[in-house]
């Protein structure tokens, strides 16, 4: 019996250039497309009739963003499913996974360039947009934001066992690497002015909060994200703890004052948690 | 409302070398261990007493490690979830996640060396282990299994839209990096035997089959395994499509006999499938 | 015969925090250090005793970071090197690489934050101390500055042959990861500041150069800063050409106005160039 | 003044099928070509008229390729060496890169199948044509050949300062990834089976080889395969010393009968010797 299934297209590459008078604007997206539906003859009989290749997918992602601004890659997003759902009759489900890069305008003597660029961190924007027979979805995110405090992070007053050998600490380094998905309770949001405010929240809470553990300030990040912006349903939040192990400096004859680590990249505790509305 | 969370340890490196006399073996695995179950009081208060720390995890891997062969890592996953779940009330489910890289004895004048190894490819055998109150649940699998074929593959017969490029084709190559994960029916199965079983079944399925499509061959190879081993409920493939694009030489003078292409690593096409047994 | 030979320890991780009342500082460094020397009894008899091990080079590096502000990694190097050159007779030379990754301090209400911290983008400052019997060499470099001009920029007039199908354009998108590397003519320098400088440079020529190849810019972009630095004794760059390939649109009845791009990682074009004083 | 300088094209990927009756044969290669010579009005001038574009230098790789059997990369390489330098009078050297991937058949009951194939280890076989005025170089090498002993390797006898703190061993984990690269003394050389022996050379004195140290059995492998193949002028090894730390079981009350490792990515030791005929 054929169970879940899915095809689609990954990695597909695009840069838009928005050319102006002037002033140049530059895109750089990365897209996924992702089909369910009735595939069945496909599978059990090599019967390719209801297959739009991932070629076409490629194909028209291409053919799109020559119209769409790319100002958001929400809005990109619900075009994309949209189309190839009303164009589609077996397909019961679409999936659009968008992720963007940043480039920073160059400024000279001064002044910002108007066709020069650099690229930005690591960190890439990040959207998701399921739209099947009922239903949108519509997610934003952000992946690989890595942040560091150096102060107001503890860890103690945990469960021990014969294996326990972790000491308390009140005064650790607190690093990790945020991936952050947000859940939309209506499809017209601003979404780009959405966006840096859900990400500002998280900075500010994560900056200042008194932390017990990756959890307490997972959850105090997510409280404070459903708190302040009512169109966002639930948050889910994937914080990997980057741990800094302090370096013993005493066989030197030298003590060191919480100041000397050494981040280390395995093992790394994974901490996942959804902060949600009450029903 | 904090809603799913969970926590845990990932990365856990570990090589353990069994020494006997004359013959020394080497089992190189990597652990996550992940807990689910009541973490409210840690996200809300930053109450940590039922926090066992995910150092204590790492730990607990190494101790146990020492006492268990390491023979088969479904094993190694069963005993390690046992001891989580039965020695912390807490927690409503653990799941460990293990993967092994192969090491091969090098040949010396003809002969296994009895102690020098050469690493296997890039191939690693997975398992997957959850347990919770009640039940538990034990899959194999494996991944980057990378696997060509350069005939019996075509892809024609698809659907056809504005934009659709694609030209219909019965002989292109067809290369993949399956990743594959089977549930077992129950739970004393002699995995490591079955593994090869299954793996052996996968590629002479993907060998011999006369391929109208990647959806096509991974039902096929599927089917084959459920047929063969009743041990296994069901199967999910997820084969991505490496594409080998031919390259146009007619510009030189020189006609391309479906001989020279170039392998692309972006975009790709992403087919998965799960095959079960019917009701 | 035993040739050149060397040995040492790469990749050793380090992150200090200078801790003053109301304002940390965090320093991520990565050291890796390397020995040339009379090493030949150790190749040939397995007698190690000019050999210091590999594990005290990482201890030296987190002992001597204790004192040393890290604020200048090109100071650092320096003196990592004379301790190691001055303790270890049987050294003829000592290789000191650094990279640094940058943290920037997170914004609270528009006060920077004195203990909270986000990863800036995937440049690493470098720096290089080569130090032996006689001699210092000190360079200071830049990696991974992704660039990327949307005007100005042609390539045509070019050499054609038999293969060469390219079309000559005076308007292509050129994209780039900058690799530099100068070398100072003095030891004493504010490497901190003249880092700023160089590389304020590299980017402005960048921007406003009218491009009539990668060669033509990496020669402008090398020239200027020989120009306005006379501590600059040479400089290298390395640009490997990231392409964005114009798409097709034509088979959708649409006009690619010179705006939607396809960037390719492979295979790319890569150009070097070192630009030094005349004699 | 323009110093050094260069350019070319990488990471141009290539397969080629070559399809006889009842058997196909799958070669997997990268190549990389870069060119010296007299580019001055280039990067002066923006004058591309010595140019030839990379793009180009990538169609030569594919239109020689397919009349080439490219059953040894090194010919292949002289092939594209002589082309290039013949054809192009501005360029003083050309240097032709190039590695192999291997696919090993897949075997369905038994028997190897004609056109199945799965990919073999990460280790790849490498390259590198040198050809200028005067003067051509060929040398053969591999990259990530991970080797692991688990007896007869010591570390001892060793330097020690105040910063000294590693023990002595005489039973210590051996593990490491080769790179080695040697060059012929002549050009015609049975490029294929030379190959094969030299790697089972290293590996077998790898194997058997009473290590004192990293240094000592990199020099006992380079002096072997001196000592059997007088086709070889020189070999040059590179090995990481890819650490493997014993996990102290003494908390838990358990003693680690130097069985259990945690297998270490950084920091590493870098060990590079050359050997050499001497005059």
């Amino acid at each position: 019996m054929l169970g879940e299934n899915s095809y689609g297209k990954s990695g597909i590459r695009l840069v838009k250039v928005s050319r102006r008078e002037g002033r140049h604007d530059v895109r750089d997206v990365t897209v996924g497309v992702r089909f369910e539906g009735n595939f069945e003859a496909a599978h059990r009989a090599g019967d390719n009739s209801n297959i739009l290749p991932t070629d076409t997918m490629k194909n028209t992602v291409y053919a799109l963003a020559s119209d769409h601004p790319l100002e958001e890659i929400e809005s990109f997003g619900l075009q994309l499913a949209e189309h190839f759902l009303s164009s589609n009759t077996a397909i019961s489900r679409v999936s659009i996974e968008l992720s963007q890069r940043t480039w920073d305008r160059i400024t000279v003597e001064g002044v910002p360039h108007p066709h020069a660029f650099s690229r930005g961190g690591a960190e890439t924007a990040t959207a998701r947009v399921t739209q099947g027979r009922p239903g949108t979805r519509i997610e934003s995110g952000l992946e690989g934001l890595r942040i560091l405090k150096s102060a107001q992070s503890a860890f103690s007053g945990f469960r021990r066992d014969r294996y326990t050998t972790l000491q308390e600490t009140d005064d650790r380094i607190f690093a990790t690497a945020v991936t952050a998905w947000w859940l939309y309770r209506r499809p017209n949001i601003p979404f780009a002015s959405l966006r840096d405010s859900v990400r500002r929240t998280l900075l500010e809470t994560f900056a200042r909060h008194q932390s017990a553990s990756v959890q307490h300030t997972a959850h105090a990040m997510g409280e404070a994200v459903l708190a302040r912006y009512p169109e966002v349903e639930e948050i889910r939040l994937s914080l990997p703890n980057k741990h800094h192990l302090p370096v013993d400096l005493s066989p030197f004859g030298l003590k060191n004052q919480n100041e000397i680590f050494v981040p280390t990249e395995e093992p790394y505790g994974l901490i996942e948690a959804t902060v949600k509305r009450g029903p």
